[in-house]
């Protein structure tokens, strides 16, 4: 269960030969009502696909009564023809599902530079309305249609739930598996709430979730053109819940989904966590644990079930927080491997066979943390990124 | 012929026995006068090794008599003991070649973490110094032997040297394979000239000939804890340059030696140029070149001979340089492959068989230019990179 976990949501996920591959590559996601409340964050590029400067208008009034996924084609850098594809496809859906074209949300994947079918995709959006107005469409298999109609690299589909005692309901699905950088991380997603919010609401609770999810999952440093994740409200629970409970809940499936992203990054051997401990600010933390995440030296030692706490070292350098160089400390998987600037534990006593690595870097600066989810550098992710396009 | 090429240099290049492949791994440069002029600029990593905190210190009052380099141990984050083997290091030259242990800077290459053996140290500065005070330390060969005495991962010798129709010479030597990123690549240089300049003129000269040339040389994004260039001054040539004229022959040393560098890297198989035209500052130009060229996704379609710009859109969308996000072009090997952010040129067009790619990227902001020098990431710099430490 996924987007159709809460109720007041339809979904499908249908085959537009969009993929070569002929899989499932476009998805539906439709918001029954009651209300029809939306929030949304996107990438930070500067370079957005035309599926992002829609989406971008669109949420502008909170109001949001479907989603259309496609993957396939990324719809950036198509110029005036390719935001035409994005216009187009929305309306298509409106006149479908009888919405109006400016409350539907669109999102594409895929490689850029490559204008999409615009009759392939009308298609699509014929079938999956098709199957989205009959009664399937709000099952557990309309919902898992539509998460694997988004995945691209993607080994395996995303979902993730979570119910309150209080009757109401958060459910997602995700995809993403290359381009995985903070801000967001190279990703889409879609989550879905019977919970009875407003906009403001949604959107308040979206970007504290994200902030502490979705942007500390750093796979491989680059980021997407199309990073969207859209958060719409039912109410069809007919429950106002506390906003606390559904921070934590809205918080716990972000994070579920994030994991599940950083475990099927394209390649990796290891999902590596970096948790920077007692640093001056939330931001140095951050910093610290970003600049580590994006040493390919001391990803490929990981890969390489080398403990090179010396790359560490070498990364932490790099920063603007504030530390004493001679006073941190770094420990792998447990073992100490650096006490304040020297060697303490030696390398060898560090196991890194099994894929979960715990980096821990302690900056002896403050009371903050954080952790950057990221992976290992390897001969797999290279093979997969420089035969993407072919 | 390398730093021994200008007069007034003695080299040497010995086995000391750091190294387990039993290769040469100690070299020392020695400046014979009359002046003992000097300038170096070292990493702006903060996390800094012992040799590289010794040597800031020397370099303090711009008289520099010699310089002993080891490769087989970085001696960074081995604490106090650490920077008392690089301290008896330097008296350890200085007391062999009757000079003051304080001008003598030192610079180490290898692992971090690991203590360097000092009575090894100690064994190479007696054999190195013994060969550099017989005749043939001013030959070609010592200039060699002291070349390959630096290697790490380095498939070869990197030398260069240049003469002025006014009698004076620039010669150099480097190293540096992985961990290439700027500010500076993570490398050991050391340039010789008989020119007649004091330190001040040594250190204008330097700086703004690393600026252009190995600050703008990145490999693989990792700064490493260890780089240093270090310009010596004999004066023996008699004569006094022309500021232009020394500083042509300078900045052409340096990008001999950084194009040596980038065609040596570690495991790469395609030397790429980012150049970035019609930028609105200097700075905007490296920005956005210097993004492009930490694009993990864009250098590994490069290994795959992949054309693959929406890569290089999505790197340069991140940056906060001016520009109109729908107002780029971008080039591959002369081939227009997006114009106004639309595409222009077919992708097949372009032929990445050579190993030299050139990446043209015009922002329409200004008049400024840059160029960042990369290379692309392949199997081998994983390899190599995760088995660097067993």
């Amino acid at each position: 269960m996924s987007v159709t976990a809460a109720s007041g949501f339809a979904a499908a996920g249908v085959v537009a030969g969009l993929k070569s591959s002929g899989k499932r590559d476009l998805a539906i996601v439709q918001n029954l009502g009651p209300l029809q409340a939306a929030a949304a964050v996107f990438t930070t590029n500067r370079c957005k696909a035309n599926p992002v400067l829609w989406s971008e208008q669109v949420i502008g009034d909170g109001i949001v009564s479907a989603i259309v996924l496609n993957s396939g084609g990324a719809n950036c850098y198509t110029g005036a023809r390719g935001f035409q594809t994005t216009h187009e496809t929305a309306e298509a859906v409106a006149e479908r599902l009888e919405v109006s074209g400016g409350d539907v949300l669109v999102c594409s994947t895929g490689l850029i530079g490559e204008q999409l079918d615009l009759d392939l995709l009308k298609a699509g959006v014929w079938d999956a309305t098709l199957a989205i107005t009959t009664d399937s469409g709000v099952s557990e298999a309309a919902g898992l249609a539509a998460a694997e109609a988004i995945m691209t690299t993607d080994t395996r589909a995303k979902q993730a739930r979570m119910s309150s005692p209080e009757g109401w309901t958060v459910g997602g699905m995700a995809k993403g598996a290359g381009m995985l950088a903070p801000g967001l991380a190279t990703m889409l997603v879609v989550i879905t709430t019977d919970a009875v919010l407003n906009s403001e609401q949604l959107d308040t609770a979206l970007r504290a979730a994200t902030r502490v999810t979705f942007d500390r999952l750093d796979s491989d440093g680059c980021m997407s053109t199309n990073d969207t994740v859209a958060l719409l409200g039912s109410g069809a629970s007919g429950v106002e819940p506390a906003a606390e409970a559904f921070a934590d809940a809205l918080t716990s499936v972000c994070r579920d989904l994030a994991e599940q992203l950083q475990a099927d990054a394209e390649g990796a051997s290891h999902d590596i966590a970096i948790e920077v401990v007692n640093a001056a600010s939330e931001d140095d933390a951050v910093e610290v644990g970003r600049a580590v995440s994006r040493s390919n030296l001391f990803k490929a030692a990981i890969f390489g079930n080398d403990p090179n706490w010396g790359r560490v070292l070498a990364a932490v350098g790099t920063t603007s927080a504030e530390f004493d160089p001679y006073g941190i400390d770094v420990a792998i998987n447990g073992v100490q491997v650096c006490s304040a600037g020297e060697p303490d534990q030696p390398r060898d006593l560090v196991d890194l066979a099994p894929r979960a690595v715990h980096v821990l870097i302690d900056l002896h600066a403050g009371p903050a943390t954080a952790t950057i989810l990221t992976n290992d550098l390897t001969h797999d992710y290279v093979h997969e990124n420089s035969a993407y396009a072919s």
